[in-house]
């Protein structure tokens, strides 16, 4: 949760006064996103949210991100949409900041996650690859086996504070990841453009149906088979980091429905796995050493990932996925 | 600015599903309001304010916040008003917390406050105070004269982190506020159910035109002139604390163009001001003092209300506010 940003009434109207969706009636900081300060904003035309992007995201990364998202929603993708100016842009300026609305995507993400939700997640991420095939912009993947010593470098002399060992344990991971990860390049993987990060909190539902995919501020260009790595790891696992297979495969069946995956794919996915849990351990683990003191935003517990790369470790073949 | 309890979505639907509101199609957590969680609810039948009453709120005090509320908004003043579910109560529980769903009124607040504002607010505090005398139930002002000792007393010791010798000077303050405050209710002012805390962010306006009060949770029963001087505080002075005497006649003129002023409310009117100075400067000053190291929420500033406090002590009388 972050609203960083503090718009001026006056500001915003100006801002608002740039498109054509009538005037603004409403506009309230979200606690949503903790890169960007967003808000819901209402005007005579109805619901949007407006963006500031913040220091952290890189701003020659929005029109990939703008860009795709405007791509995905116009072949039929249920996600948030840019709103053009008058001028024809979906990019200005607001508070000095780089800004943009969007539309609004109606539904709550599942706080707990029902084994129905993976088959759905499962169709809608492989929709989203299908759709995102003929986008021309690229962007590499900046949080990739490269990014990863580099980024555990800055932790390193800390990361016994997690977890004793926890250092000597990672070297080792990353040994394995980075002599690992150029198989996948040999096999030449399909890549093309990937969320990244779809979380729970990411993909929005109405009711028990699937209704949406926001936050498209990671997303990159890499191994398709990768998002179900992330997938894996954010939506298989039980809250007790116990490995709920049925899930997973209902995930799979679903992404099969629409895109079916290589033999290549599938042998890689325990690697798949094992990549993006180092991914989002570190990013945890540099979010909680140097957190602020008494911050009233608690960083998410890098232990969580720590079990899950063993789970992985552990796996022989894509069969433990219930993938075969 | 602060989302306390976070809602499980299964939790939030059976919630709803006590009211005949439709389902819930979105519910984002809002930056606004310091004391509660506040979540903008959009369900089939429109928008919604969700509120869950955290610990700094006292549960026995809102029937009457919500029974205000309601009275008003029944009277065609433009607030929140809370809505009833099926059983006809306003009032239930949400994840262990009490909870209410109340309308949600359209407007943005006015962050650089115009000379065009004062007015208006006057007016639409007049209307307030005159739509509430009916209302059966009455509230204390638990931060009226008799808490402030108390409550100076747990910051005295530190008082000198923010200005050398402030203790000192506030101890000589409170000395003249307890003798001069008693002459109020030898005077027999008029009484009502006030707002107490009518900031600028609690007063919205579509374009220029102000559109609603909202947050009555400091509501309570006082001398109706106590409000003019908090509003006196919270729009008539200037960013650098110099004092808009234009703001301040037009506030007085819109108010008495609804309720005219009795001559003792006005010859009180200087230690209405100061009286409320002393409430918002010790309510400063004590979260400013017990804030937690490297806080994301940055509290207000006391030294504002020191500079706004010896201003109204060099008062003389009504007319130095544009008042007579």
């Amino acid at each position: 949760m972050a609203v960083y940003t503090e718009v001026p009434d006056d500001d915003l109207a100006a801002f608002v006064a740039e498109y054509d969706i009538g005037r603004v009636l409403s506009c309230k900081g979200i606690a949503e996103g903790v890169e960007n300060s967003n808000y819901l904003l209402q005007t005579e035309n109805g619901n949007f949210i407006l963006t500031l992007y913040e220091r952290r995201v890189d701003e020659s990364d929005l029109p990939y991100f703008l860009g795709l998202m405007a791509h995905l929603a116009d072949k039929g993708l249920p996600c948030p949409t840019p709103t053009l100016g008058r001028d024809g842009r979906a990019l200005r300026r607001l508070c000095g900041r780089p800004a943009a609305i969007v539309t609004f995507l109606p539904g709550v993400w599942h706080r707990r996650v029902g084994s129905d939700d993976t088959g759905q997640l499962g169709t809608a991420l492989a929709d989203m690859h299908v759709k995102g095939m003929d986008f021309p912009l690229q962007r590499p993947n900046s949080l990739s086996v490269e990014s990863w010593r580099p980024l555990f470098a800055q932790s390193r002399e800390r990361a016994h504070e997690v977890l004793p060992d926890l250092a000597e344990e990672l070297e080792a991971e990353l040994d394995h990841l980075e002599a690992a990860w150029p198989t996948c390049a040999r096999l030449q993987l399909p890549t093309g453009n990937i969320h990244a990060d779809l979380f729970p909190d990411n993909v929005f539902f109405l009711g028990e149906r699937l209704s949406g995919l926001i936050d498209f501020y990671f997303a990159c260009t890499d191994f398709l088979c990768y998002d179900l790595g992330v997938c894996l790891n954010a939506w298989c696992f039980e809250p007790d980091t116990s490995f709920n297979i049925t899930k997973a495969r209902l995930m799979f069946a679903g992404y099969r429905g629409v895109r079916e995956l290589a033999r290549d794919e599938m042998e890689v996915m325990p690697l798949m796995a094992r990549g993006s849990a180092m991914r989002f351990l570190l990013t945890r683990l540099y979010d909680w050493l140097h957190r602020p003191e008494g911050a009233m935003v608690t960083p998410k517990d890098p232990l969580e990932y720590v079990r899950k790369l063993r789970f992985h470790q552990r796996v022989g073949s894509a069969a433990a996925y219930g993938l075969d």
